[in-house]
C-alpha cells in the first residue's frame, strides 16, 4: 500500500461539510471517496485535515490516503481533476512515508474569515465573505484578539454540549487586516474546536460594534460556557486556509 | 421628471445579458426596470451605460432613468437594494441633472478581464475568469497591446456581420498585469464594438501562446475581416469596469 497526500480546494456554498454521514450524499469527503475508488478500483478511505461546516470554503484542505496502485502521482493527480466537479479543485498529490496522516500528522491549522464591511453590497463576494455594514472599532478587535491568545480551554467558544475530547487548544496567532472594504480575520492555532472559529468571529464581531469589551475576553474564556461568547458567524465567510506538517 | 443616476455592480452567470428582448424574462435591465416600475409606481425606461452579454459581469455598470417621484435619493436606494436579488447590487444612487444619459453621456469605458494561467484549478475564480494553463509570453501580449490601440476600424474584432453604426473606435489604453497567476487584462477606449474586448482578449492569448506574431496586430486590423483575428474568449472572464462621464 503505498501512502498520498492530496491538497484539495473547495467551493463549500452547495455541499453539507467535508465529514461523510452515514449514507446520505453532498459531503465532500464522500464525493471523494467515491471518485478515489472508482478510479483505483478498490475501497478508499480519505483523511482530512479536519472537518469543515455546511456552507465553509477551503482554500487547502490536505488530505491522505493509502492505495495499492502502479500509477504514478501525476497521472493519479491529472485522473482525479478530470472527474472532479466544478467546485472542487486538486491542487497537488505527492506520495509520502507510510506514517503519514492529514488529521494525525497536522501541527497546526489556519482560517480565514471574510467580512464584508460596508454599507454597499459586493456580489462577487457575496458567497464568500460574511457582509456585516456596521461600523467595527477594529482596534477594540485587536485589543480582545490579543486576549484570546495562549491555551486555554475553550469551551466558551464551541457549540457542542458534550465533548468526548479535551477543550483546550492552543490559540497561537489572530491577525486582523482590513483591505479596502474587506476585513480579513486570520487564526492560527493548534487545532480548533467545533465552530470554534465562528464564534471567535462573532465575539470579535461584538466587540468591534460597541457590544462587549475587550477586556472581558478573559472572563469569556474562564466561564466555559457558550452562553458567555459571541454569535456563531456563518459558514460562507470561513475558509480553511492552510496546515503544517 | 427628475434624472436619476444608479450606478450597478451584477454577477452575469445566471443572466441572459443586460439588454431586454421583447417579452423574454433573465436580463438585468427587464429585471431592474420591472423592479423600479414597482417601486415608482410608474413605467420606467432603464438606460444602461452598454450591454453586456450572457455570463458577462459589471463591476460598475452605470445607469440613468428619469421619474416623477417625491422620494429622496437614500430612501429610493435603500428600496431598490431591499428588492434585488443576491447578485445584483446598487452601488450608489444619484439625482443629475436632465441632460444626462448613461449611454450619449458616456465619454470612456474601461473593461477587465482575468485570465487564471494555472494548471492547478481555482475553484474560486471559476465563474469570474477564463482558465487557460498554457504558456503565456506576456512581453509579446504587450507588443502586440501596443499595436493595438488608437483610433481604428476595429471591424476585425466585432462578431456581428453587418454593423448599423461606424465600425471606428478609439482603442486608448491595454495594460496587462499579473497577479500571481491570475493575468489581468484592462481595456480602455471611447467605446467597443459587440464582442470586441472577448476578441482583443483571445487575440492577445493567440499571441501569449505563440501562435500569432505580434507584429501582425496592423495586418489583422487593416483586414477588417473577422476571420483575420483570434477566437472569443469566453464571457465569464469578462468585467465591464468603469465608466467616464
Amino acid at each position: 500500500m503505498r501512502n498520498f497526500k492530496l491538497c484539495l480546494s473547495y467551493d463549500g456554498s452547495r455541499y453539507r461539510g467535508w465529514q461523510k454521514q452515514g449514507n446520505t450524499p453532498g459531503t465532500i469527503q464522500e464525493k471523494l471517496e467515491t471518485l478515489l475508488c472508482r478510479i483505483l478500483e478498490q475501497p478508499v478511505e480519505l483523511h482530512g485535515s479536519g472537518r469543515t461546516d455546511a456552507g465553509v470554503h477551503a482554500r487547502c484542505q490536505t488530505c491522505s490516503f493509502k492505495a495499492d496502485t502502479a500509477l504514478d502521482s501525476g497521472t493519479l493527480l491529472e485522473l482525479i481533476r478530470r472527474y472532479l466537479p466544478e467546485d472542487i479543485g486538486a491542487l497537488s498529490l505527492e506520495e509520502m512515508e507510510p506514517a503519514f496522516h492529514a488529521r494525525l500528522s497536522c501541527r497546526e491549522k489556519t482560517y480565514v474569515y471574510f467580512i464584508w464591511n460596508s454599507s454597499k453590497p459586493n456580489v462577487f463576494y457575496r458567497k464568500y465573505s460574511f457582509s456585516c455594514p456596521d461600523a467595527l472599532d477594529t482596534s477594540a478587535m485587536e485589543r480582545a484578539a490579543i486576549l484570546l491568545l495562549g491555551e486555554h480551554d475553550f469551551t466558551s467558544f464551541c457549540s457542542l454540549k458534550r465533548m468526548k475530547k479535551s477543550p483546550i487548544r492552543d490559540l497561537r496567532q489572530i491577525k486582523l487586516e482590513r483591505r479596502g472594504d474587506m476585513l480579513r480575520l486570520e487564526f492560527t492555532g493548534s487545532g480548533f474546536l467545533y465552530n470554534m472559529v465562528r464564534i471567535l468571529t462573532g465575539t470579535l464581531i461584538e466587540v468591534g460594534r460597541g457590544e462587549r469589551e475587550a477586556e472581558d475576553m478573559p472572563a469569556v474564556i474562564s466561564a466555559r460556557n457558550r452562553q458567555a461568547a459571541g454569535f456563531t458567524a456563518p459558514a460562507q465567510g470561513l475558509f480553511l486556509w492552510e496546515q503544517v506538517y
